[in-house]
């Protein structure tokens, strides 16, 4: 394969012709990450697809919640955001995973350090970017991180609802796998509440429908 | 597994106690179709990724030129655009290819019925949601194959110019197996000019260079 990184080099020369060197390493730079970002198609999690053939991958999971952002926008608490903002977070909030690795969210032992992992990914692939794009992708993903604005709190809602949804539909495979109790979703779908309080009452039903059908420890 | 279509019924008694019909009949429509759509992880395409392990899917790719209207907006023709349209544009051009399949863009054969494939894919699938979603939905995937508007013209132009990246980048090797030629893809691209003439000097000078590198025909 062709490294990344090496892509340019061999048509420098004649972008050189039309451009002036900062374009030229720009344009470079732009395109060296939106190489390396393929990588997230291999990120796997502990979600599985609906017909349980397979797990899926954190670039499958972006898409699916960025749709979400579309398909569930009247329940936002906050009808008020910037919903391009909302978009743009989700496609980025798991781009530290192509060096992080997903980290299952009831998995104790590998969160203590996965801020401390995410924080070094977020150094390496942002910094492939042009500076202000560099710093923009960054601040995007900690907005994500931080939930505290308004467009977070949804985007939040959604990356955990999407999952949920996707665990009750396979019977709580995953769940049962793992022996996750009620009161461990409940607490993992707090975002839910905060971002989107219509999904949250839904979010309730379905939890206590998975306790009765035994996809979740009571 | 549970049909889509059933996952809202055990719960429908108790919904009813905070909600009138027409919302619960809403919520149930929508999440429906995000079930459904989780169908879009299955559908391969003919590209591979850049490690060459596998081919993409849809909801990768879907994914993929979603990030690339971020990162390369500064090229659109138009920067006046309504960006949050142009994602959504993207995030459901695909979802026919749940029912139609992806037809690969040279398989003159595949692509005689595509169009109506498609739209007997457009009419079930967007169906699934409550009207006026399935109006805007529908709308959004007719205004990005019509490639009329700003908008549609620069989420035309990624839509093309991520998998021609991708096939660069792994030497060629799709386009080598199906012989694909300069010339063909030469026309294909002819969106990128449209929607984003700077990234269309990238394209031109990568043209170049596969061909002398024998990826592509010359």
């Amino acid at each position: 394969m062709i490294d990344p990184s090496k892509v340019m080099e061999s048509i420098t020369v004649k972008l050189n012709q039309n451009m002036i060197p900062d374009q030229i390493q720009r344009l470079e730079q732009q395109i060296e990450f939106m190489i390396e970002i393929d990588k997230l198609k291999q990120i796997s999690r502990k979600t599985i697809l609906t017909d349980r053939s397979r797990e899926e991958n954190s670039a499958e999971h972006s898409w699916h919640i960025a749709m979400a952002v579309c398909l569930f926008s009247e329940y936002a608490q906050d009808q008020e955001i910037d919903w391009y903002r909302v978009l743009k977070m989700l496609l980025v909030h798991d781009l530290v995973e192509i060096d992080a690795g997903d980290t299952y969210c009831y998995d104790h032992q590998g969160r203590k350090d996965q801020a401390q992992r995410e924080e070094a990914a977020a150094q390496r692939i942002f910094k492939i970017l042009p500076q202000n794009q560099s710093r923009s992708f960054r601040a995007l993903w900690e907005e994500f991180e931080n939930r505290e604005t308004p467009e977070s709190k949804y985007a939040n809602a959604l990356d955990r609802f999407q999952p949920f949804l996707q665990n009750y539909v396979t019977e709580g495979r995953v769940w049962r796998e793992n022996n996750i109790t009620r009161r461990q979703v409940m607490e993992r779908m707090q975002p839910v509440f905060d971002g989107a309080p219509m999904l949250w009452n839904l979010v309730k039903l379905f939890i206590d429908d998975a306790v009765q059908k035994k996809y979740l420890a009571g």
